[in-house]
């Protein structure tokens, strides 16, 4: 960390302006429009890249139909660049979501894993949020992950790896064998702003809305209060666990929302919750890969993920409304709104499970596109954070008529789409229980191109990461 | 086939017009300019998907630099779509270079290896060069495989199975082991149009560069002539097999230059020849899969192909200037330039392979926007057919922290970059000899979003690929 002046930290820079109070949240409805604020609203499609949308496109328009992100006016594309932690002169080709999202949240390029702080030399970075913050624009994170996973962690908060989400997880935890998380110059004690929970909860950040419930239950590390939500009240939280309690909470009033113990559950499973698998091959393919046959796994449906009813999940598109709404003030607001599993389900081999997350921020886009529409002000982006591993391959090898058993060595799934084809997803990046990222450029889109009083300040057919929060601080005048 | 009315055919619509002697030929140099006349190029990448134009950016230019590609002013995807020959109802999700190239040159949505034929009706399909031609405009095919593979065939020839090449291989052409080509329909005896390198041999296109000489040293069907280069130039070609020789080529004979047997040799290789490899695993992982270690690939740089020199293969931008040269005329030209390599490579899993291949279509696209400026009505268009195997990862797994030997379950080449990296190129579709296309949709870059003279005709920032020849038409006003 190191702490470097901020623009806006804590209770200094509350916004005093009040939204106009929310109906119903039982599904998606912008009902407050203030005209003449400027507003940015960014939605993350964490590894949304070409092969998701596509995949998404397929299933859920067909493969001549469009996605509302293919209906925008502007597209561009996004390099994702990534340096090494030991030398910052050294790229890395493929990044994860805390760089990314730090890139993205600061301007700034750096390493693996760190949220908002400087590669190698650890220094905190200010972030959009903070600078909206300071000029008294409201500000808010909505995600589908746990709100300090390392997305919306980035916006706002500073430590030098992700994995400190709360205060039981800074110093020298074992996450899984010898993989240890560390973030000690972060604590209190040493002189640090603490945990990811801990620095939401002290944070002026107006609405936050996701999951990631165990990370606000831990103690922190100031020991004053019994857990991190008694810290977020008192900094004037209004803490809710079902988005229909938001009608109760008063406009004047941060609002905390967390409603999974970690991650949110996903809309959509394989039939019977499958996921991809490993083609099967005949006895004779044990003497060479070329004898034998091979049987591909069964065709899939996308169905329902009971755990999304059971837990009363919110969807996306509910919580983005929500926000909007509270956010909505004569001086504008910055909005960070992420589709994290996407990612998550991808890393997972679930194809109905990121096919899903994807229609869940593209009915987001529609909410936000609708307010914009009505507002005038409001620069919507839509990004991916980094590639995934996912990948379209022909249902059946292209070259099937030499007669050898063809199959990926990964894992596939073959997915029944509604208008009657078979979407084969191919994951083989690793033989580990998570796929890898890809280091691909990644699309964007807009629902306006320019973003400045002078003409040269026009979102570029070709962008880097660090330009969208360029984009955002001329937008919002920042 | 079906054979159904041609707005043009043969010498009917054999173009009059003159165009200024070229000058020398070893270096791209396009040298003539008539403005006023209205001229389309469009350059295919063949497999040039995002990840593709990613890895030979970061090689290249480092992954903070851009490609000539990044700096154009309009950027688009490309929706690639292909129907089941059986079913044309039917959605298939991954395309191969002869429907893909077919949809660009002709408007229509076909099915895998036909070339400007129908799905399932066979019927010919006209294609822009056909419009063209009809128009009075000059036309030319440049490519770096052979003139007669699927995406220079399918703008000119028509047949139902891409494998047609040459008259040996119209009836019953056992390919591979069971793999049987036959478009016997399309023989001269059957009331067709004959083999592609026929069709080609006995079109008015002006230009044709290429590979694919054993096509045309073939005995024709009609057996009039020894072989096909002899129809060729009894139908004004003249031929040559350096590009040297095109100097002394008149303005007023149409030019076919073959440089190769088949695909013209590629400009890079890896260290040695090296390809893609396969992560190589200790005796305790035979147990299990998360016991012992694994060892990557070593690292491998980029070299020159010596089979390049050897061949004396000529640079597909000098090709482009030279057809450039000779098709600039008052009435205009649709030329269509092929870097075919990129896919070819990346089956082959030969990352060299495809970055130079990359780097050739850069150049290109420079020599084609050097004309462009200079002539004024030019539309430069760039996009890729369809999507290749080859991803981007991370070099050492995301998840290496955790101890388990992690490494792809498919090949993986390690590429030690000019800016000081290791670019880890994974291919891992199948285990055959040859990778999978992918079905992602696909990067589209214009030097002009305009193209008629109503405001909405404009390149989206969406197309489907049959928009391509729309787009073609509407600009040359055929």
């Amino acid at each position: 960390m190191k702490p470097i002046p901020y623009l806006c930290r804590l209770a200094l820079c509350s916004s005093l302006l009040v939204a106009i109070s929310p109906m119903s949240w039982g599904e998606a409805n912008v009902n407050t429009v203030t005209k003449g604020a400027k507003n940015v609203i960014l939605i993350i499609g964490d590894g949304m890249d070409d092969q998701q949308i596509t995949a998404a496109r397929n299933y859920l328009h067909g493969a001549q139909g469009q996605t509302i992100l293919d209906t925008l006016p502007v597209r561009s594309a996004v390099q994702v660049i990534t340096v090494s932690n030991n030398d910052p002169t050294q790229p890395i080709y493929v990044a994860d979501s805390a760089n990314s999202a730090t890139a993205m949240a600061t301007g700034n390029i750096t390493s693996i894993g760190r949220i908002a702080t400087s590669a190698k030399s650890d220094q905190d970075l200010s972030t959009i949020m903070e600078l909206a913050q300071a000029k008294g624009l409201k500000t808010g994170l909505v995600t589908t992950a746990s709100i300090t996973d390392a997305t919306p962690a980035a916006f706002i908060a500073h430590v030098n790896m992700r994995g400190c989400e709360g205060p039981e997880q800074m110093v020298n935890y074992e996450s899984y064998g010898d993989f240890v998380i560390d973030c000690q110059q972060d604590t209190f004690q040493q002189g640090g702003l603490g945990s990811i929970s801990e620095q939401l909860a002290s944070s002026d950040v107006d609405v936050l809305l996701g999951g990631g419930k165990k990370f606000f239950k831990q103690a922190p590390e100031s020991k004053g209060e019994k857990n991190i939500f008694n810290q977020a009240k008192n900094n004037g939280f209004a803490v809710i666990d079902d988005l229909k309690q938001a009608a109760d909470v008063s406009d004047d009033q941060k609002l905390l929302g967390l409603f999974a113990k970690k991650h949110l559950p996903v809309r959509w499973q394989g039939t019977d919750g499958r996921i991809a698998e490993k083609p099967q091959y005949s006895f004779m393919n044990f003497f060479h890969k070329y004898l034998g046959s091979v049987t591909l796994p069964d065709t899939m449906k996308c169905e329902a993920n009971p755990e999304f009813a059971k837990q009363n999940t919110p969807n996306l598109k509910d919580m983005a409304s929500l926000a909007i709404n509270r956010l909505d003030n004569p001086k504008g607001f910055f909005l960070m709104i992420e589709s994290a599993s996407i990612d998550k389900q991808s890393h997972k081999r679930n194809p109905c499970g990121h096919i899903g997350e994807a229609q869940q921020l593209f009915e987001t886009v529609q909410v936000a596109l609708d307010y914009a529409n009505k507002q005038g002000n409001t620069l919507v982006m839509i990004t991916a954070d980094h590639g995934q591993a996912a990948q379209i391959i022909p249902d059946g090898s292209l070259f099937s008529a030499y007669g050898a058993p063809i199959a990926t060595p990964g894992f596939v799934a073959r997915i029944e789409t509604p208008e009657g084809g078979v979407l084969a997803m191919n994951y083989a990046t690793n033989d580990f229980s998570h796929e890898e990222h890809t280091g691909v450029n990644v699309p964007f889109f807009a629902n306006k191109q320019v973003v400045g009083e002078s003409a040269e300040k026009v979102i570029k057919p070709m962008l880097q990461q660090t330009d969208i929060f360029g984009i955002s601080r001329v937008y919002l005048g920042l």
